[in-house]
């Protein structure tokens, strides 16, 4: 079985004699090109520095830690053929609540860890907005670039102690944000982004040196940041395209990233058609905010008990609940909406209700759990304003899908062969509650299938492959970026997706199907 | 009349707006592809970093410092297009022996000045091979780096406080030297390069970061070091043929290079023949190590009074004779030639030479200057031995030009358009003197141009001709570099030379009409 190709190889250089006496560098460089097939190849000073002694006592093969960018082939290091010395990659996500770094062995392309923390931008600023105007005052933007850096080192360096390497290991990291995140990654100015006419500073980082990043690997690794398409579509969503590999695709299907922001792509291996959150107030911090972030005692599943006819919680790590995440919500919604405690119109309905309403300052609020059983003393409730936030987000979510895939690529949701939910959102959400409650067309439940971290899926795809940078910028040339125009039509479309399922509930014929 | 295009420019970037919102950095490659021709170019990070305020800071206009080197393009910085901060760049001549560093304004292509200094690391060893030698020892590499990149950072800053600029200023520093010299400086292994099978370890260094080198310029300044072609043809020849345009003459012409090495080479634009000073021990320590290094009181050019008929001398700046260099030699050894003082055969004539010989342990002397006109108090001789030495090495010359030029390309010494000598021999040397004793072909003295320091030349050449580089790559290519094969008829040729003129006195028939 041919070995898969990956970033380390060992190559042969051609011995010198008398009458072949070019430099050992072209010596390497022809090798180097032999092997890339007929590539040009930069040798780095460092290599070339003791590359004649290392040459004649390694018999003149050596191992190479090679990278491939938008330009040519990248010679990150040099190493003895014969030694044991583990070569090691990175892959990182960089959201903006929540970092997620993976370790991987270059030569074996198994992942030996996987490591998760939080941003720690976020204690100057929740959101990319907070960030990138933090940015803007003196010395802000150095603070929150060393912030994201320190922490970023800190745990790579954790997590190859924990499993018996050095942080010198690592020649490679692969990094995917969207495009705020990653010029905070790399230091670079992001304010323009958030001005009209919206102008991200770079779309296409080239790849950087990690000690001008002072990033602290190897000495001579260098650090490759997913390029963007534009100030509202990051690299985390074209790793999540790589991923997913919607760009190889015969059928049409469609990627949804939910984390921070919200980004939908459709397409298949001919064209892609992307739109991302930029959609306006009825998204931004809509899906997003909604709930809280998931630790032990979350409420992350909600349903109506079919003997009871009640609702029932599951909890995480199954401790006495302190308060309820996204998924949680969209299951509670659903189950109110299925069992009527909540109108078409998304309003409680005071007699399927019953003594679950709570009316404090002219607000209802539904109980879920009372004061008894929760864990903080206080009732964990869901309020009208807790929903209503909740219907415009989930009407705005079923917008954008059926302007993306029906206005835009002129598909029924029929056609999708598969839908990929990414991000925080698909990891946790459950198809069939957000189908009832009308966020996600009504199609198939097998189409469905739930990618978990996509933007970090692709960052280890490209540490792995060689041939990934290629797709890359083909998925960035084939992509169609879309601004919704929240315009009259969309508005309309809006209004009847806030709904319950929506006005035109023939979409979901298989809620007639519910009790 | 049209601006000639050097390697600053002002260039005009795209404003962006709602229906152009794609990345600064994209913005500015286009402008810069404009510029360039459409090729590609990479914008480093310390530009991107504050791309976004700076470009509207300067109303979308900006001056870009380049350089262009194997690959691409090269953005060194980006500069306000209003500011008159100077922009400068250094051309190195690393000789063996001597540096000279030359400041250049980039925008006009004007020379500031002009330093010459002793190379530092002549306290480690006087040549090539001492240098090499000591390279090997632990720790030599580094010290040997760190003279000459010492060196040149503080002479480079005190030419610069001298015309009233700072080190910061320069931002583009090109160098050559022979390969041994170019190794050193970029901190390269050189040790393979004096033993069989001679393999230097780079022929074409790419374009270094000077901060990488520990040169002290500008922190984004960059270097670029002139490729060579092999142990024994160095960079400085390369500069050399750029800086005399062999490579663009239709009629053949010569340039030999005598400095500490010696090289020729002859062609056209068509095509190019080298060889250099591994002619074996006839030439190597020849005439590069005749006499003394040029100082006041040294004798640099002697002649037979016409009226005395005795030899006169002249001493640099006039002072008291203390020595002789190189130069003074070989007007020496014509003059004692043409007087007969010496024979055919590079003998001392006793009849001729009269009181003035001198014999000391079994070996005659010729008393140039007595001890009562010597700056030393001792007389200024010119020894059997120091002559049986420049009769090798005038012999070794001629022999090489006659193989180079004869048995190699095919052509008469007559054919030769210009003969240019270069180097520290050319600068001070008289043809009609080095005709006279057999060491230069017998042609038009007008073919003779003299190019004082052609290497240093060349690199001045690079710094303001964007251009510049591809003739280095097609000189590189179109070179054919010959080894001097040492054999019996090498030997035979070489034993002619040794006579005076030659054993073929037809050869030189303008010396029929000397006294």
């Amino acid at each position: 079985m041919m070995q898969k190709k990956r970033f380390v190889r060992t190559v042969c250089v051609d011995t010198p004699s008398l009458t072949d006496n070019t430099a050992d560098d072209q010596r390497l460089e022809k090798s180097l090109m032999d092997e890339l097939g007929g590539e040009e190849i930069r040798v780095p000073l460092h290599v070339l520095k003791h590359l004649p002694s290392n040459l004649r006592l390694w018999a003149f093969q050596a191992r190479a830690v090679l990278f491939k960018d938008r330009y040519s082939w990248i010679l990150v290091d040099l190493l003895d053929p014969l030694s044991a010395t583990p070569v090691l990659g990175v892959a990182i996500d960089i959201g903006t609540t929540r970092i997620v770094i993976s370790l991987m062995d270059l030569e074996s392309g198994q992942e030996i860890g996987e490591k998760g923390f939080d941003n720690p931008q976020a204690v100057i600023g929740p959101d990319v907005l907070a960030r990138i105007h933090y940015s803007h005052k003196h010395n802000g933007l150095a603070e929150l670039n060393h912030l994201v850096i320190e922490a970023v080192s800190q745990h790579m360096a954790a997590l190859c102690k924990a499993h018996g390497y050095r942080k010198q290991d690592i020649y490679l990291v692969t990094a995917a944000g969207n495009t705020a995140m990653t010029h905070l990654f790399l230091g670079i100015e992001a304010f323009e982004m958030i001005k009209e006419p919206y102008i991200p500073c770079v779309n296409i980082p080239d790849t950087q040196l990690a000690r001008n990043l002072n990033l602290d690997i190897n000495e001579n690794g260098v650090v490759f940041l997913f390029p963007n398409i534009g100030s509202y579509f990051g690299g985390d969503l074209i790793a999540g395209i790589l991923y997913s590999d919607l760009d190889r695709k015969k059928d049409p299907c469609i990627l949804v990233d939910v984390g921070t922001n919200a980004e939908i792509v459709v397409g298949n291996q001919d064209w892609l058609i992307a739109c991302a959150g930029a959609a306006g107030p009825a998204l931004e911090g809509g899906v997003s905010k909604m709930g809280m972030t998931a630790k032990p005692g979350v409420i992350d599943r909600v349903w109506i008990d079919p003997e009871s006819g009640d609702l029932a919680i599951h909890t995480l790590d199954g401790e006495k609940p302190i308060g309820i995440c996204g998924s949680g919500m969209i299951d509670l919604a659903a189950s109110l909406f299925l069992s009527k405690r909540i109108d078409i119109r998304g309003k409680f309905s005071k007699p399927a209700c019953k003594n679950r309403l709570l009316e404090q300052d002219g607000i209802m609020s539904f109980i879920l759990v009372d004061e008894t059983h929760s864990a903080t003393g206080e009732p964990i409730c869901l309020s009208q304003v807790d929903l209503n936030s909740l219907t415009s987000s989930k009407a705005a979510m079923y917008t954008i899908l059926e302007v993306i895939v029906k206005n835009t690529a002129g598909l029924d949701f029929g056609d999708l062969h598969t839908f990929y939910v990414a991000g925080t959102f698909g990891s946790f959400i459950n198809p069939v509650s957000a189908i009832s409650i009308g966020m996600l067309p009504d199609i198939p439940l097998e189409t469905f299938e739930v990618l978990e971290n996509s933007s970090l899926g692709g960052a280890k795809v490209l540490l792995n492959t060689p041939g990934a940078f290629e797709r890359i910028m083909k998925i960035r040339q084939s992509i169609t970026y879309i601004e919704l125009n929240v315009n009259q039509e969309f508005m309309n479309m809006f209004s009847g997706a806030k709904f319950y399922p929506h006005t035109d509930a023939s979409r979901f014929p298989s809620l007639k199907h519910q009790p």
